[in-house]
């Protein structure tokens, strides 16, 4: 097996039958009037009066989703098929973002920075001579994981099993787990799906995960027999970091795991991993000195792990967001009387970088020597200004229910005032988010008033796609062309 | 009008025929498998092998809820309508949350706990002579919103106009806007949406905002004019604080903003209102007493403000879930010359309680002087033990993911260790959450191992709800009897 990006896609079942037919039934289901953003658009197909077209048809549509509102293919209120939003159908519409039609608050992916970004990942990983297995975590979006697969990745990441549930009921062929499991319900889950894939008529489920420690060995073993699996489960054994998170603290650790993988008979050791996203320096030149380190430590573990029996070759993964690059050059250099290893990064919030976090601490401008994909940032929040109670102060109309705070605040990009004309933000800042208000600091002379449009950068996409049900995809002009579905 | 309590549910249609119908049908939804927690139960139903219903139902099933995996009744792959798990059906199944039916980590809310907090919280407006608009921010749960309403609620609080649509979905007779209104489409939808109910067969919609300023009064009054807004919109004027949120900044400008909405022919002046729980001092006696300072004023201005033409007494609002018994007391004190005004709490949080920001500063043990409805902790997380990588150091699966943490860490309550053996959590601490996992500072001595269960207290539930699309409801045993839809 090699994983080289360019090569790996004729390899894996990136677009099963499975797969494929999930997607069209996605993009064909109406989008529900309870989606934030979309309660304008999407009733449009109602009725006048019938606020509440579930109760005429109570079974039909999902919950939390298709649910009041929804506008169902069929309802009796009158409600016309051609008026049903969906994802496919945004394609010809193509309403405008910042008209009526959306109600803000509104997170915005735009097209064009994410088909970069995809690319551009894609097209580093395999220069890199490396593969990729998307974090899905970051979007949980499957619309965006069919791009990520489509463009050569390996498969998809998870950290829990309910995302792997996630991705199955998308036919997402190959995913590695970059976790330990220790809920001994999810680990038959995960045997038994395992075992119908098997029996299906389009099989070719993969899944990978780690271990850590010979007390999880055993759970994992014990469970995987207890639930009666019917084939070896590769793992990974995690390397980790002293006072980082999972993983063990040496590799002699870590090669006693390896040696209990190999003789568990519900496993399969299929090589090593670590995450190098936790590592802190005193400086950026000092974080980026302790991740190489790590990412050497880690490539000996690799050299050192037990051969496979069968011959199948390692895999040997790190890489987040942060510090992939690095990742990529450790784990790939020449080691005399070595092969290369089959090297995995796991990156998943390039695919729509952001004005935060990452733009500071990824690989590129403002890095000295490092060197990475050209991203740029997808994602945008607009919110109407509520109010300018003091001549210092705006608030505007998004908070912590819109977009993540963890990694720092929301980072003001223009201006849209009122009848159309956009303007930097200049010196906006903000200072505070609330649950549901943006605190900003204006410069005193500033016209912002009630009405006008802020257009916020993110930092951390992972904590802002966890904010939106359907996210609008726009092109350039902030036509949205599409709608993105999340599945937290 | 009165709004106490004790009288509100005779005036309000708090269960009208529309919300009914609306509720019977969220209860008689598939729960997707693709809800994190019911990945297993909501599973178990679809036929072996068949791991993508939708594939099979394009159209069948609501987008990002009711989906692949939602196991849709009438589904053509085996699927039995009585193995399709529900809320309703959970009533009779009653499966144990931390068997093997429930994928970890899951957050769950216990009945009982959660029915002493509407009952208590009812019982303390009727008291202190109060009505309660609970702030559905909080949960976005319409079933919820039911339990709230029919326990005497006046009606609910909205913080956008995206909320709004939930409500509205669902049928929630009665809405406070507690915030101004700056997006001229979604003020157009509100005057659309009250256009239409007076056209209903079951009319009877509520809306109330807030005003601050005289640029928004005039922006609110151009937007339902150009919607062609059939009745007045009633509004309240927000009074703020120096550096606090939105509101006037003096009683003044709050009576100047108060009389441009009295003149404005698609408003109606309808009373005052205000934000104490952005308040802080330089300790908890501080703060009470800057609190109490603020609702003075507020009671002030509610004095002051000029009457109805058609003598409809005022509203005078207040509270979050902090200081509620603060503002309560201040804004029903006696004042010579003065009758009692109409006062309208907006507690959102009390429903669960949490055992952190609440627990410390709400009223009761602990706060000195402040006495207020006996409220407990209703919202547990529960997540596996993944990896013990050092003696003083455990992973445990939970992370940003599934609590909030903007209001501090989950506190941990308990160990369920293997086998189902119960300890005290002691000295356990959760020292940092990452999206995905929980790390906790563990006595060297605890035997604390991968597998094990840690019970998880909550700060802060309004982030917190919106991390999960289906809560499990459970019944002291832990048996879990129902589900909880949110829509965020």
């Amino acid at each position: 097996m090699t994983i080289q990006a360019g090569q790996q896609s004729a390899a894996s079942p990136v677009a099963s039958q499975q797969m494929r037919a999930a997607l069209a039934a996605l993009r064909d289901q109406p989008i529900p009037a309870t989606s934030k953003g979309f309660g304008r658009l999407a009733a449009a197909g109602r009725a006048p009066g019938a606020a509440n077209p579930s109760g005429a048809n109570p079974g039909v549509g999902g919950p939390g989703a298709g649910g009041p509102g929804a506008g169902s293919p069929g309802a009796a209120d009158g409600t016309a098929a051609d008026s049903i939003v969906t994802s496919a159908s945004l394609a010809g519409r193509r309403p405008y973002l910042l008209g009526p039609d959306f109600v803000l608050p509104v997170l915005v992916l735009r097209e064009a920075a994410m088909r970069q970004n995809i690319a551009a990942m894609a097209g580093y990983c395999a220069a890199a001579g490396v593969g990729l297995a998307p974090h899905g975590k970051t979007t949980m979006a499957p619309q965006i994981f069919a791009r990520q697969l489509a463009a050569g990745a390996w498969g998809m990441t998870a950290a829990t099993i309910a995302q792997v549930q996630v991705y199955r009921a998308f036919g997402v062929p190959r995913v590695l787990i970059a976790n330990e499991l220790a809920d001994r319900g999810a680990i038959e889950w995960l045997a038994a799906e395992l075992a119908a894939d098997e029996l299906a008529a389009d099989p070719g489920f993969e899944c990978y995960a780690y271990v850590d420690s010979l007390a999880g060995v055993r759970l994992l073993d014990d469970s995987l027999r207890a639930a009666g699996a019917r084939r070896p489960l590769p793992v990974l054994v995690e390397l980790g970091q002293p006072s980082g998170r999972a993983g063990c603290r040496s590799i002699d650790e870590a090669l006693a795991v390896a040696k209990a993988t190999a003789a568990a008979a519900t496993l399969r050791l299929a090589g090593a991993a670590g995450f190098e996203g936790n590592i802190h320096g005193d400086s950026a030149a000092a974080t980026a000195a302790a991740v190489a380190a790590f990412c050497r430590d880690l490539r000996t573990l690799g050299d050192l792990l037990p051969a496979d029996p069968a011959g199948t070759p390692h895999l040997l993964s790190a890489g987040g967001s942060a510090y992939f690059d690095i990742v990529a050059r450790e784990l790939t250099a020449a080691r005399p009387g070595r092969s290369r290893p089959e090297v995995l990064l796991r990156s998943g919030a390039y695919v729509t970088h952001d004005h935060g976090l990452y733009a500071a601490i990824g690989p590129g401008a403002g890095q000295p020597g490092r060197t990475g994909p050209a991203l740029v940032p997808a994602l945008e929040l607009w919110a109407p200004v509520l109010s300018r109670p003091e001549p210092g102060l705006a608030v505007a109309s998004a908070g912590r229910r819109d977009t993540g705070v963890d990694q720092g605040l929301p980072v003001p990009l223009r201006i849209r005032h009122t009848g159309g004309r956009e303007t930097p933000a200049g010196r906006l800042r903000v200072t505070k988010l609330d649950d549901q208000h943006a605190h900003l600091s204006v410069p005193e002379e500033s016209p912002l008033a009630p009405g006008d449009l802020i257009c916020l950068g993110i930092s951390h996409p992972c904590t802002t796609f966890d904010k939106w049900r359907v996210i609008p995809v726009a092109d350039e002009e902030y036509r949205v062309i599409d709608a993105i579905h999340t599945f937290f």
